[in-house]
C-alpha cells in the first residue's frame, strides 16, 4: 500500500459527521458557535504565560503526543523518528507517511480537521503532500501566539494540570495578561500517593518548601496539603484530579496507624501492601474531604496501567506512549470511598473516569448512588477518556450515560491534551452528539421538537459545565 | 433548560420503536396480541389479594420505584420530594419536573407508555401538564383494581418473589378468587445465605416456625427447607430465585465440615470467610438438588453490589437505590456449581441472570455447556435485567444470545417489577425484538419468511415460556 | 415451531452481506478473488497427507465440530444424536432439524454459506429438505480429496496445529506432493506447561524421544525444546501457538528455582501454585525468545475456561463442547511478558487472542505498547476467535482495533477450524470487511476514495499476512 495515495477531496466539510438534516440544523443552530470550557487538559501554563509561538508544527504536534506516537511504532516507523535526533522536518514526514495507515483512527480525523481549522488546509496529509503542509503550516504558526490559538477556538475556559508543590508562577503571570481564556490550575494528587517509592520523602520535601512547613510527621504532611488548597483555592483552582496507574483499593484504616505508617517510610523501614493502601486510603479520605469544604471537584481517571514497556521507560520516563487500559476490580473501592465521604456529608462533587470500557456501566451506576441535592448532576461520569476518547468510544459514553444517568446533566467534553491544536476535538464531540439525538429522533426515540433537544445539547456542550465548576 | 418544555405532539405512535413495514408486520400480525407470562416480579401478593384500587398515581409510581428515585436524586431533586414527607401531589410534581431531564433514559419512555396504556393520555409528562396528568390518572386510577389492571394488560400468569418462610396465605386467597391472571409464588432463597448476619437465628428461627421443625441443626434445616419446598410446590410454585449482592464463590466442602459450621454459628461462634463459603456452596447444591427433584426452574440473578450509600441505608434500609452493577468475576463459580449438579444428572432447568454487561458473553456461553435433552432450552441465559432493562441492553442480550446461543428457544420477557403499572415493558420488549428481526431480514441475514419469523417470535414472547415453565 | 417450515429462496447471493454498491464493489473487484493464507487451523495432516475424500457430509460437519454440538444440545437433541451411535444420516437428520433454529447463529450462515460454496445447494437445510441433501452432497463429497477442498478454495497457505513431539512425517508426506495448498506445522506448546499434571512426565518421555534427549532436568528439557522447534523450523514451521485454558499468570522466577521445581516434580513431589507458576513462566519467557530466534510468530490464545462440564469431559475427554469463556485479569502478566523479552530485543512478532469480548480493548492497546521498527504492525491482535468468530464479533474487533491500533497492518483471518468445509468463513469476513469500509464512506468517516480502500482490503485480506509470516 505504499505507493499509493488518496485522493485529496475536501474531506472536512460543513456538514462532518452529520448524517441528516436534523443532525445538521442541531449542530449549526445550537452548537457550532458556543464557547469552550476546557476543564481537563495538559497545557503547559508556562507556555502559555510566556505566548510566545510553537512556530514548527513537528514541535507543536509530534513533540508531546504519545498518540502519534504509537501510531508511528505500529506503523513500524524506526524510534529515531519519533522520539529520536531526526530533524523536525523528517519527524513530520514520517509521521505524514503513516497517515493513511491510520484510517479508521482518529488520528486520521484528528490530524484533518486540526489542518482544516488552524490551517484552512483541505489536503490529505499523505507523503506526496506533507512537504507543502509542513510549510504551509509552519508559516501560519510563526505568527500564532498560543493566547491567539485558544481565543481562536473560542476557549473561554482552560483547566490545566499542576502539581501541589506547584508555585502557580505561570497562572499568576496568566492572570494579568487578561487574556481572552481563563486559565485555572487544577490540583493533581498523585505525587502524594507514591508512598512504595524510594524517592518519596524527596517529594515530601519539595511539598514541604512550597507550603512552608517541614514534613516530618503525617500530621505535618497534612498541614502541608491543607496550606496548599487553600493556595491552589486563591489562584482560582476548583478541580483537583487523581490518575495514578494500577490498582484502585480503599481499605479500612485508623489515623494512628497511618501515622505510625508514615514513620516507618521516614525510618526507611519497608512497607507492606497493607500499611500502602492504608496510607493511600487515608489520603483519599483526607483530601476528599478539603475538596469538600472548597466546593471543588474531585476528579479521578481510573484504570491504566502504565510504563508497560520498560525499556522504553528507561529510555524516555513516563508517558512514552507506552500505557495501557488496565483490568482491575474497582467497584468495591469506589463503593467504600464515596459511601464513607457521604456518611458525614462530606462528598465533594465528583467525576470519575474509567479507561476500561467494560466498566462503563459499573461506574455509571457506582456514582448514581451518590446523587443528592447539592446540585443537579452531582456525581459525574466522564467523557470518553484517552484511549477511548473517539467516535464509537463517546457513542458508547452518551449512550451508555443516557440509559444509567441523565444525559441531560451531564458537563461533556475535555480535550485531556498536551497541544495547542487539539481543540476542535470539542467540534467532534459537539458533531458527535448532534447526530446521534439527531438519529433517535429519526427513530421516533426522543420527542421531535427541536428546540428542546437544542437546548439539551447546549447544556451538555457548554451551560451544565458552567454551571457545575463555579470557576469566578 | 428548566423553563423549556416539550411539545406535545403523540409520541406513543402504534408504531413506536417499529422502523419498518416488515417490523410492524411482525408486531402487529404475531407479537401485540399474545398474552404475558411474567415468570418473575415483585408485586405484592396481599395487594393482589385484597384488590383494592391503588388510587393515587403517586402511589402506584412512586412508593416503591428506585429507578425513578435515582433518575430524580440525579436530578438534584431534595429528598423530602423522593421518599420524604412531602405531599402526594408535591412529589409527582417533581418528578414531573424531572421527566424531561430523562430523555433517552428507559424512564422517559416508561413513563409515557404507561400514561397511554393505562390511562391513554399523550401528553408528555412535565411540569406544565403535570396537574391535569395527576388528576385524569387518579380518576382512572380509583376505579381499577390491580386485578383488572393485570387483566386490562392480558396478564396470564405472574410469579412474585416469596421468602421461604411465607405463609403464602395470600397466594392461596388469590387462588379462590379466580382471576383471570394466575399467581404462583417463588421460592427466593436469599435468606438462607445469610449466615455471616448477627440476626441469621432470628430468621432460622421463623423459618422453623413456617416448616414446624426446631432448626438446631444442620440437618433439622435440610428438614426445614424440604417442608418448605414441598409446601411451595403444592401451592403452585415452580420457580426459585437467588437475589444476593456480591461476590458468587462456589467451594468444595464436606456435609460433615457445614454441620460442624451450623454448629459454631449457633453458638454464636465467629465464623471464617473460608467457613461462610462452604456453608453457602452446600447450601447452593442442597437447594439445586430438590429444585430438580420438583422439576422447578432455578433462577440465578447475579453481580449486584447492594447498598452502597450506606447513609441512605440506614435512613431506609435495603431498595433505596443505591445498588449497583458489581465486577466481580463469576466463570468458576458458575462452572462448579453446575458440573457438580450435572454430575448427578441433578441439574435443574436454570435460568440465570448478570447485572454487568461485560459478562453476557461468559453467561450465555457457560450455561451452554450444560443443556441436554432434558428439554429444548434447558439452560436460559435471562433477559436483560434491572439496569440493562432498556433498549439497549435488550438489543445487547438477544444479539449476544443469538450469537452464542439459541434465540429461538429463549423464554422472554418479565417486568421484575414492584408496581402495577410495568406490564407495558412486555410490549416494550416485543416491539423492540420484532424491529430488530425486521432489520435482519431488510439486510438478507436472515430468510425473508414472515411466517416463519413470527411464529419465532412468538415463541419467544409467549409459549416458551409457556412449555418451560409448566405451570398448573 | 417445530412444524414450521422455512421457505427455501436463495439465500446465499452473490452480495451476501454486502449492504450497498460501494460494497458490492469493494469485494467483488478488490477482496473476492485472493487466495487464502489460513495461518491457524486445526486440520489434520494424516487426512491431507492421504488425501482420500471424507465420503460423508457427516462425518465432514459433525464429526468433530463442538459449535454444531452445543446448538444442537441446546435444541434438546439427545446426545445418541450428537456424539453417540446413532447412524451417520439420522445425526445429519437431527442436525438438519436444528438449523432453523439457529437462526442469527454464526451456525446458520456458515451452514447454508458451505452447502452453496461446495455443493452448489441453495436449499435451506431443514428436516424437509434434509434427506435429499443429504444424498446430494455425499455425492458429490465422495470425489472431492481434501486437497481438492482445499484447492478450490485457493487456500494458499495452511498452518496446521501440532505437538512439539509430532514427528511431523505427515507435513513431509504432503510435501512431496506438491499440492496447490502449502501446508505448514504450527508449534503448539501447551504440553510442555502442564506440570501439575500426573502425566507430566509421560508427555516428557515422548518429549525426549522425539527429540532424541532424555529430560532428567530442566537443562535437558530445554535442549529437547530447542532440538524440536529446530526440527519444526526445518520443516516449514514459522509459527508458534498456545492454548492452555484458565488464568494466564507470569511471575518473577529465577533459572535456579526453576530448576529445583522441575526436579521436584521428577521426584514426585506436590508443587505449590507458586512453583508452578514459576515454571510456567519461565517457559514462557525461555519460548519467546527462542521464536524470536526463529524470527517465527508467537501465537496466545488466553481466556478459556475449558472443560465445564465434568460428566461429558469424563465420557469423551476435551473438545466436548464444553468449553467456555472465562474472566481473568490479564493485563498485568501481559505486561510483564512482553517487557521482559523487549528488553533484551528478544520480544517475537507476536498475535494474542482473546476469547472474553470484555478484553478487547486491554489486549489491543497492551500489544500496541510493544511495536517497533521490527516490521509494520509487530504486535497483532488477533481475529475474533472462537465464540467471537461471527458478524458482530467480527465487526467488533474490526472497529476496537480500527479505533486503537491500525486496522490496516491487520494480518486479517483464519479459520481455526477442524473442518475442510469451513474455508467459506474467509469470505465470510471479507464481505463483512468491505461492508464496514462501505459504510464509513456512506458517512463520510472515510475518504471516498475506492481504490486506496480497495488495496488497504486486500492489504487485510492477503498481503499483510504474506509479508508478515514469511513461508518459504
Amino acid at each position: 500500500m505504499s505507493s499509493l495515495e488518496i485522493k485529496s477531496k475536501a474531506f472536512i466539510t460543513d456538514n462532518f459527521l452529520l448524517e441528516s438534516k436534523i443532525a445538521e440544523e442541531l449542530y449549526h443552530s445550537f452548537a457550532e458557535d458556543l464557547p469552550i470550557i476546557d476543564y481537563h487538559n495538559h497545557l503547559s501554563p508556562q507556555l502559555i504565560a510566556e505566548n510566545k509561538p510553537i512556530a514548527n508544527i513537528t514541535e507543536a504536534w509530534l513533540n508531546e503526543d504519545h498518540y502519534k506516537w504509537r501510531g508511528m511504532r505500529a506503523n513500524g516507523i524506526d524510534e529515531h523518528y519519533i522520539t529520536g535526533d531526526a530533524s523536525l522536518e523528517d519527524k513530520f514526514l514520517k509521521w505524514a507517511e503513516t497517515v493513511p495507515f491510520t484510517l479508521r483512527n482518529p488520528l486520521f480525523h484528528w490530524t484533518q480537521l486540526e489542518l482544516k481549522r488552524y490551517f484552512d488546509i483541505d489536503s490529505i496529509l499523505q507523503t506526496s503532500s506533507a512537504a507543502s503542509i509542513y510549510k504551509e503550516a509552519n508559516s501560519i504558526l510563526k505568527d500564532k501566539t498560543p493566547a491567539q490559538l485558544l481565543e481562536q477556538m473560542k476557549v473561554e475556559v482552560v483547566c490545566t494540570t499542576d502539581d501541589p508543590s506547584d508555585s502557580l508562577e505561570y497562572h499568576q503571570q496568566i492572570r494579568v495578561l487578561n487574556f481572552y481564556t481563563k486559565v485555572f490550575p487544577t490540583f493533581r494528587s498523585d505525587n502524594l500517593f507514591f508512598i512504595q517509592q524510594d524517592d518519596f520523602f524527596n517529594y515530601m520535601e519539595k511539598l514541604g518548601k512550597s507550603a512552608d512547613i517541614e514534613i516530618n510527621s503525617f500530621e505535618s504532611l497534612l498541614r502541608a496539603i491543607d496550606e496548599r488548597i487553600h493556595f491552589f483555592h486563591l489562584n482560582g483552582c476548583r478541580l483537583s484530579d487523581f490518575g495514578v496507574s494500577g490498582a484502585f483499593t480503599i481499605v479500612d484504616f485508623s489515623n494512628e496507624e497511618v501515622a505510625l505508617i508514615f514513620k516507618k517510610k521516614l525510618n526507611n523501614e519497608a512497607l507492606s501492601d497493607v500499611e500502602i493502601d492504608k496510607y493511600k486510603s487515608s489520603i483519599f479520605i483526607y483530601l476528599g474531604k478539603k475538596y469538600h469544604e472548597k466546593n471543588w471537584v474531585q476528579q479521578f481517571h481510573l484504570g491504566p496501567i502504565r510504563n508497560n514497556n520498560k525499556r522504553l521507560q528507561q529510555l524516555f520516563g513516563a508517558d512514552a506512549g507506552c500505557d495501557s487500559i488496565g483490568d482491575y476490580a474497582m467497584a468495591e473501592s469506589m463503593s467504600k470511598l464515596f459511601s464513607e465521604l457521604d456518611a458525614t456529608n462530606q462528598l465533594a462533587k465528583t467525576i470519575a473516569y474509567n479507561l476500561n470500557p467494560s466498566q462503563n456501566e459499573v461506574f455509571v451506576t457506582m456514582l448514581g448512588n451518590f446523587n443528592n441535592s447539592d446540585i443537579a448532576g452531582k456525581m459525574q461520569w466522564g467523557s470518553a477518556w484517552w484511549f477511548l476518547d473517539q467516535k464509537d468510544g463517546m457513542e458508547k459514553q452518551l449512550n451508555t450515560l443516557s440509559n444509567l444517568g441523565l444525559l441531560s446533566r451531564f458537563v461533556g467534553m475535555l480535550t485531556d491534551s498536551r497541544s495547542f491544536l487539539s481543540f476542535p476535538r470539542h467540534e467532534y464531540f459537539r458533531r458527535i452528539l448532534c447526530n446521534l439525538i439527531a438519529e433517535d429522533v429519526k427513530k421516533g426515540l426522543v420527542p421531535d421538537d427541536i428546540d428542546f433537544l437544542g437546548k439539551m445539547i447546549q447544556n451538555i456542550c457548554y451551560y451544565n459545565a458552567k454551571n457545575y465548576f463555579k470557576f469566578n
